[in-house]
C-alpha cells in the first residue's frame, strides 16, 4: 500500500466517502488510489466548484467530504467557498499535493507557499511528513473537521508521501467527544431573564435551527412571549408549513436598528450579537439597542438542543403550544416577474422536503416572508459573503440527498463566478433547478452605493456595476454545458418551468428575465 | 478630495491607468472614484480574469496595471493568475478594500485575514492607515511593481481610508532606479567560457527574448558556435520570420536531459538552470548533465540587453552575421485535424504584429517550432504553471495593444477555469481570437500518470480525467456571453476560421474539435 491508498483507505474508514476533486499531476497517485470502490470522487472543472460543493454536503450530511486541490494555486482558487463554508461551520478536509520535497528547493514553476496560503481560512494545517505517518495525519484531519462546530482542515500531501510506502491504515477512527450542553447554572439564569417581561429576543443559529429544535424554541416564544429571530443568514434552516416560522435580523443597518428597537435582552444559540454586514461611513456596526445586553447562552459547537430542552423545563414550558406556520397560498401566480410572484412561484412549486439554496441577493430578500409556509424544506444561506456560492453548494446538497431536489437561487452577477457547477451538475445527473436572476447587473451594488454615501452615481461607476453589455444568454450558458435550460418572462411561465423541472430527473436552468 | 479620490489620481499620476475590477460594498468610493477620465476601468466577472489581464498588461506594455478586489475572497479568487503573473515577473498593483478599521472587531462575515491572503504571493503588502496617506502608499505601491523584474505590490485599504478626507496626491512620482548591467569581470568570464571551444548553451529569458537582444544573442552563437535557447516557458517572445530563431528545453524530463546531453556551460539570462516542471518518482529534478556548470551572467531585472552587448563587444561578434529564421511555408492546410495541421494553419494565418498568447498544452506542443517562421509576432506563456492563465492575459494583452489580433491557443479543460473572461472580451470589443481545443479531456494528465509511475490507469481514475460527459458545446458557450463562434471539425475551416476572425472587429472563439 502506498501513501496514496493509504490515505484513501484512512479517510473512509473515518467515514469521509466523498471527494470532489480537481486534480493535477502531483495528485495523480491520489487519482489511482480513488480506485478504491468506498470512497465516491466527483469532479469539477474549477476547485471553487468543489470546495462550495463540500460546504453544501455537510450542511446536509453532518459531515466532512474531503476536496482534492492541486498545489497552492488550486487550494487559492477554492479559498473563497472556503471562506464561506468555515463561517458555516462546515467541516471540509483539504487535500492538497505537492511537489516532492527533494524538488521543493529548485523553486519549479508551481511552487508556493501552501502553507501560507492554507493557513488564513483553515482551521488546522498539516504538510505530512512521510507515507508512513499518512494514515494518522489522515485520521487526525478528519477529527478535526467533524469537531463541532465543523472546522476546515488542510492536509498538504508532498509527492513521496503518495508514491512511497505506507503502514496499513489505524483500523479504527476515534470519533470526537459529544458536544457539550450549558451549564445547569446559566440555563437559570437565561431562563430569569425570559420569565421577567422584559422584551427578550432568542437569536438561533447552527443546529437550533433544525425543526426539532426550532419546536422547543417555539414552547418557550408561546410560555415567555420572547421573539425568535436568526441573523440575516443562516447555515440550514428547516422551515415551511407546519414548522415554528421565526423572524429575521434585515440585511440594511437602518432596518435591522428598527428591528431591534425595544428589546432589552438577546440570547444567542450558536452565533453571536447581530452586527451590520458591511461597514458605512455614519451606521453603526453594532445593530443592538444601546441598553440591550447580549446573553450568550449556546455557544458555536456546543450542543443547543440539549440546551433548548433544559430552558423549556427550566421555564415550564414543556406543555405550551409553539405558534406553527400555516401553509401559504399555493396559487400559480402570473403576470409580471418582481420578486413578489417570483416568491409566489417558489412557494406554489417547490416540493416537500426540497433543499432551497438561496444566493438570490436582491432578488430574493422580499421573498423570504413569502416562502416560509411553502412545504417543508431547508433552506441553505451564504455565510461568509462571498458570491459564487451557490451553484457549487447545490451540488454537494444534492449528492447529499439524492432523493430531495434542490432549488437554487442565484443571481446572474453570483452565478458567474463559480459557473463550471452546471457541467458537473449535468455529469452526475444532479436534480437541481438553478433559477437565475437576470437583472443584469450587480444590483446589490446599486443601493450599496447610495448607502455607502459615495454620492449620485456616474456613467463609469454605473458601468462597473451593470452586466447588460452584453447580455448574458442563460439558456445557452446551460446548454453549453449539458444542463437543460429555459428561459421564462412571466410569473406562470416561471411556476411552469419549476414544476417541469421537479418531474424531470436531472438539471435545470431556468433564467428569470428581470 | 478623498482618500478613493486621492488613490486614483495617485495611480494615475504615476503612470498606471488601468484597472481591472470586480468591485464590492466596500469599494463603493473607489467606483466612485474611477470617473476620473485618466484612469480606464475595465470589468470583469470574476477575480482570477481581471489579475490574469493585468499580467497580459503588463507583458506588452512593461509597465503595470492596477486591479481593484473586494476583501478577502476577491483577492483569494484572483491568486492564482497573481501567481502566474509573478512567475512571469510582472508587477501589478491590487487594490483590495476592506471594512472599515472599526468594524473589524466584530467579525463581520466578509472578514478576514487580508494580509495572510496577499503576502504568499505579494512582493509587497501593505494597510493602510488613514486617508491622509493613502497617496504616499499608493505610489510607494506603484514603485514596488515598477521595479525590475515587476512585483506584485497590494495595497489593503480599510473602509475610513477611502472615504475619508486626504491630501492632495504628491506632485511628482520617482521612477526606480535603471537597471544594473552585469559587472565587467562577469562578462569578461563568459566571454572565456564561449570562445573555449566548450559545448556552451545561452538560456535566454526575460527582456532578453525581445528582438533586439536575440539579434545580439545571434552574433554569439554565429561567432562562438554557443548554442541559444529558452526554457519550456517564456513570459514573451519576439518570434517568426526573420528574426532570431532559439531551441526550446522540452518539457518532459527524458527528452530534456537529451536535449542537454554534452553540454559543458550553461549561461542563463535572467532565469536559473533548467528545472523538471514536476518531480517524477524515478527522474531527477535538475535537468543539466553532471558535469555541466552553470553561470548566472544577467539576473532578473537586470539590464540584459546591455548585457548581451557587452559580450558581443567581448568575443568580438560585431559583424557577425546571425542566423535568422526563415518564412515557412503558409499554405492552407487541410484534411484531419491534429497538432501538425492545427500549427500550419496557425502559421498561415497569424497576423503580423499578432500576439500568440499559449495555453495550448498537449495540442500545442508539438506545435511550436512548426510555428517558429510565422509573421513575426509576439508569444505569451504561462510561468506559473496555473491554468486559466491564457484568456485573461488576452485581455490584458489586447486593451494594451488594440491595433493588434490577439490569437488565443487554449484546452478545453484550462479554458473553463476563467471563461468568465469571454464576457469581457465582447464587451470591450477585444480583437480575440480564442482557439478552444476541445480534445474533451485533461490529455496532459493522461501523459502525467503514465509518467508518475502510477500504474495502469483504472476507469475511476480516467473518468476524473475526461471531461467529456458530457461534451462542452463550446460555439454555446462563446455565444452565451456575447462572443461570435464557430465549430471547426477539419484543418482548412480552422484555417478560414482564423482568416475570417482576423478580419472582423472583436473576438471570436473557435472550437477546434479533437
Amino acid at each position: 500500500m502506498n501513501g496514496a491508498e493509504s490515505l484513501v483507505a484512512s479517510l473512509t474508514s473515518a467515514g469521509v466517502d466523498m471527494c470532489f476533486a480537481n486534480p493535477g499531476t502531483s495528485e495523480m497517485h491520489f487519482l489511482a488510489a480513488l480506485e478504491n470502490p468506498k470512497m465516491r470522487s466527483v469532479l469539477c472543472l474549477f476547485e471553487g466548484v468543489a470546495t462550495g460543493a463540500a460546504d453544501g454536503w455537510y450542511r446536509m450530511k453532518d459531515a466532512p467530504a474531503c476536496t482534492l486541490l492541486h498545489l497552492g494555486p488550486g487550494l487559492a482558487n477554492g479559498l473563497a467557498n472556503i471562506h464561506n463554508a468555515r463561517r458555516a461551520s462546515s467541516g471540509i478536509v483539504n487535500v492538497v499535493g505537492d511537489h516532492a520535497s527533494r524538488h521543493l528547493t529548485y523553486d519549479a514553476p508551481l511552487t508556493s507557499d501552501i502553507e501560507g496560503l492554507a493557513r488564513p481560512l483553515s482551521h488546522w494545517v498539516r504538510r505530512v511528513d512521510s507515507a508512513k505517518s499518512v494514515a494518522r495525519d489522515a485520521l487526525a484531519a478528519v477529527a478535526q473537521a467533524r469537531r463541532r462546530p465543523g472546522r476546515i482542515a488542510t492536509l498538504i500531501l508532498p509527492g513521496e508521501t503518495s508514491w512511497g510506502e505506507a503502514n496499513d491504515p489505524p483500523s479504527r477512527f476515534e470519533a470526537p467527544a459529544e458536544p457539550k450542553a450549558p451549564a445547569a447554572d446559566l440555563v437559570e439564569h437565561i431562563a430569569r431573564i425570559l420569565l421577567s417581561g422584559e422584551q427578550s429576543m432568542i437569536v438561533l443559529a447552527g443546529r437550533s435551527l433544525r425543526a426539532e429544535a426550532l419546536e422547543l424554541a417555539g414552547k418557550l416564544a408561546a410560555k415567555t412571549g420572547c421573539r425568535l429571530a436568526s441573523q440575516f443568514f443562516s447555515s440550514r434552516t428547516e422551515r415551511g408549513a407546519g414548522r415554528v416560522s421565526i423572524e429575521r435580523i434585515p440585511y440594511s443597518v437602518s432596518p435591522a436598528l428598527q428591528f431591534l428597537q425595544g428589546v432589552k435582552h438577546i440570547v444567542t444559540i450558536e452565533t453571536g450579537e447581530p452586527i451590520a454586514f458591511f461597514a458605512y461611513p455614519d451606521q453603526p456596526s453594532q445593530l443592538k439597542p444601546a441598553d440591550c445586553a447580549i446573553h450568550s447562552f449556546v455557544l458555536p459547537g456546543e450542543d443547543s438542543f440539549r440546551g433548548l430542552e433544559m430552558l423549556v423545563e427550566a421555564v415550564g414550558a414543556g406543555a405550551a403550544r409553539p405558534n406553527l406556520q400555516a401553509a401559504s397560498n399555493r396559487e400559480t401566480p402570473s403576470g409580471r416577474l418582481d420578486p413578489t410572484s417570483i416568491a409566489q412561484a417558489i412557494a406554489a412549486t417547490l416540493p416537500e422536503h426540497a433543499v432551497l439554496v438561496d444566493e438570490s441577493l436582491t432578488t430574493g430578500r422580499e421573498s423570504f416572508a413569502l416562502t416560509a409556509g411553502a412545504r417543508p424544506h431547508d433552506q441553505l444561506q451564504n455565510m461568509g459573503g462571498s458570491i459564487g456560492f451557490s451553484t457549487p453548494v447545490a451540488v454537494g446538497a444534492a449528492l447529499a440527498c439524492p432523493d430531495r431536489r434542490i432549488f437554487c437561487m442565484v443571481g446572474d452577477g453570483s452565478a458567474m463566478y463559480t459557473i463550471q457547477s452546471l457541467w458537473t451538475q449535468a455529469r452526475e445527473g444532479l436534480n437541481i433547478t438553478t433559477i437565475v436572476f437576470a437583472n443584469n447587473s450587480y444590483k446589490i451594488l446599486k443601493a450599496e452605493y447610495a448607502n455607502m454615501g459615495a454620492g449620485v452615481i456616474g456613467p463609469r461607476s454605473l458601468s462597473m456595476i451593470d452586466i447588460d453589455r452584453p447580455r448574458i444568454d442563460w439558456v445557452a450558458m446551460g446548454k453549453s454545458m449539458g444542463c437543460a435550460a429555459v428561459r421564462v418572462e412571466d410569473a406562470s411561465s416561471l411556476a411552469n418551468a419549476l414544476s417541469n423541472s421537479v418531474r424531470e430527473p436531472g438539471p435545470t436552468l431556468i433564467e428569470v428575465a428581470l
